[in-house]
């Protein structure tokens, strides 16, 4: 029988996952494709490390050249994260006429339109599933399944180590401290969390859906992002109050042919599905006008489910399938400002204790007539209290102006968080 | 540009949606097919009828022999329902070499071995994704995303119409006869509800899933099936108290070379994301070994989801990509019988008022070492009474042999219901 070589760049987690998974489901991957699977050489950094999968050592090497020369290699699995090298060697491996399947999301976010280039250029396929939200076939699902609808959005938990931390602090009132020492105790945080906290990871994994769903190509520079690493317990338990978890949200709205991108953490009502995606699972909903609100869920990461989808990709390219890799060219899909975007508003301002600041703060506000809702009052110490109200319609913009305006005031020490309220139950 | 011409058999609810989505998105479809798609011959029961669709009278036809006859016509897309004639009509345009796109699921689980065949041997594709779950990709997910996967699991909520019964019940309190009649009204269940209340339609679809999933023919008859008519709001009452929720799921389960199959009201904690399924939505969750637990929610039906679907099939038939008719054989997995089926049940009892009934039942349970648990008395009035409780732990051929003694006990008027408790938190 017919075997399919792989070169596999990477055996961390994720790489020690395809091997498994390849080893382990072998016959129905052989019954599936009609040829053998077969993992022929692996790029590593040590030969001789420790490792929990039992991959015989002649097929390691510490050298990508051996696995480029190798013409019996039709195929190259990079799992090895980061941009450089791994940009170098895929665009080699093209050069080659070597197939790619990739997890690597900053490089996709990034450098996608390169790689895609040079793949059309040299008739190579390039599949990365694996890039969004692990094992949920995500990608597929808008490059075939959506290709009926026109898709107008794309809301989504895609980062399962900030949906941990929120999670545990909504269900165990953590602080965010405890609650990422915990998510690095697990494994599920690094130990600089940067990418994930701040919502890097989430912005690079919303580039890649947006791209295709929208046919556009998106600028990771274009997505407005902003972490978690504000919300605390006092956010949280407000949230409770009225009804809302917060969530770290993946934004991406096309509306009157412009497109809004943004990562968040946002206040989402409890009758929203996502409001129950917890501890590490990602869940993504997507709206197509005619298919109407889909919810995809399932874990977005880990060895095995990551594994699942590369495995999956490394099966659409023996199958021949078209692949993923399209070079959209700028749409005139106007990219809204995240000054332009309009809608409710959680504010927590630090004011001084047992002062009139609510008094003046309202004076502000009804002047413009902005409305205040659910105002609460938490004493912090002596001096110092925490106020926390909703305000409703408004853009960001004009919210920026009034904000300034308050800490002008001498009675409010600081504007300490806004979150968005997103309203709408999917 | 060259156009890819269409025949439509069946102009309701369905084939109006196919129209609208393919008029609606013709600029996307175009750009993604490179093509044109256009209907160019509809087959209906009458010309004149009036429709909330602008489709030209020209176009449509009462003969099928129109359709077959016509040399342009590439695809034909059957949305009448039922098994006669759509059978005869799809054998017939697969000889005449048309691919096939249909929505129709009691037709493929009855009869898709014979079209799948049929297709091979005349090399033509047969795409079905719209036959369950409406616009959720499910079955473009188990053929694709998942062949990396063993599949273990399918557990779904697949008919929308007993969902919005079963919701109705339990988030207003209505009895089982209210709920379908508003069912009725909102045009969600038909005149005739069987298929749907007694569970005929979840069957057909868990057959159709199941197939490609664990690559085995699955005889619809092999599918033990039991409808919704018995539930009654002590059940949901019940159930709540315990912090379950009851739904009608389809179940596939396979393990150690036995295959599970089986349609019925079950209860399932509320930790089940799919508890949180409501109203005529479908959710399914598929547990892949690679994977883990990856749920797909959306709505199940109605014209535009459904049409999204269609329309996604006929894409595929356009780009050529292989489809998913495939005539598995039986394999060696076994199917097992109802009886083997082992676990925790709710039982309802019709007891007579102010008697000893409950001595004497956990004095025959007890003997047998078997613990109720939960259990609740309701005086239904001066002479009955509802017993409830559950049995932890046990084979359901052991409960139907207590459940037949209980019911020789002169207090033990009726064994009412039996639900099982699915109580894993997927």
């Amino acid at each position: 029988m017919e075997s399919i070589k792989i070169g596999l760049l990477g055996l961390g987690v994720v790489g020690s996952g395809v091997w498994k998974v390849i080893k382990e489901n072998s016959f129905e991957l052989t019954e599936c494709c009609g040829k053998k699977i077969e993992i022929s050489k692996i790029l590593v950094k040590s030969i001789n490390k420790n490792r929990n999968v039992d991959v015989p050592k002649e097929i390691l090497t510490l050298d990508f050249n051996d696995i480029l020369a190798d013409e019996d290699i039709d195929i190259i699995v990079e799992v090895m994260g980061g941009i450089h090298p791994p940009k170098e060697y895929i665009l080699k491996a093209i050069e080659k006429s070597k197939h790619i399947v990739t997890a690597n999301k900053q490089l996709l976010a990034t450098c996608g339109n390169d790689i895609f280039s040079a793949a059309r250029d040299n008739n190579v396929k390039v599949f990365y599933e694996a890039s969004v939200a692990g094992g949920i076939p995500i990608i597929n699902a808008i490059r075939e399944s959506l290709t009926s609808n026109k898709i107008e959005e794309i809301i989504g938990i895609v980062n399962g180590t900030t949906n941990y931390i929120l999670s545990k602090m909504t269900d165990e009132n953590s602080n965010f401290e405890e609650a990422l020492q915990e998510a690095k105790n697990k494994g599920y945080a690094e130990a600089v969390p940067t990418s994930d906290i701040e919502g890097y990871d989430a912005a690079y994994k919303l580039a890649i859906l947006s791209s295709p769903a929208f046919k556009t190509s998106v600028n990771i520079e274009s997505i407005s992002r902003e972490g978690i690493t504000k919300i605390t317990r006092d956010d949280i338990q407000f949230a409770r109050n009225l009804g809302y978890t917060i969530k770290l949200l993946a934004i991406a709205i096309h509306k009157n042919q412009s497109l809004e991108l943004r990562v968040h953490p946002a206040m989402i009502p409890n009758s929203n599905p996502l409001a129950h995606i917890t501890d590490c699972y990602n869940g993504i909903i997507i709206k197509g006008n005619a298919a109407g609100n889909l919810m995809f869920q399932g874990k977005g990461a880990g060895e095995l489910p990551t594994a699942s989808a590369i495995v999956a990709d490394i099966i659409s390219i023996i199958s021949n399938k078209k692949d993923s890799a399209v070079n959209y060219k700028d749409k005139n899909s106007r990219i809204l400002s995240p000054d332009e975007i309009h809608g409710d508003y959680y504010v927590r301002l630090k004011i001084k204790n047992n002062s009139d600041a609510l008094f003046n703060i309202t004076d502000i506000l009804s002047m413009k007539n902005i409305k205040m809702s659910s105002i609460t009052e938490n004493k912090i110490n002596e001096d110092e209290a925490a106020l926390l109200f909703t305000i409703s319609d408004i853009g960001f913009l004009s919210l920026s102006f009034i904000l300034n305006e308050l800490k002008s005031l001498p009675q409010v020490l600081e504007i300490e968080n806004i979150i968005k309220i997103e309203d709408y139950a999917a």
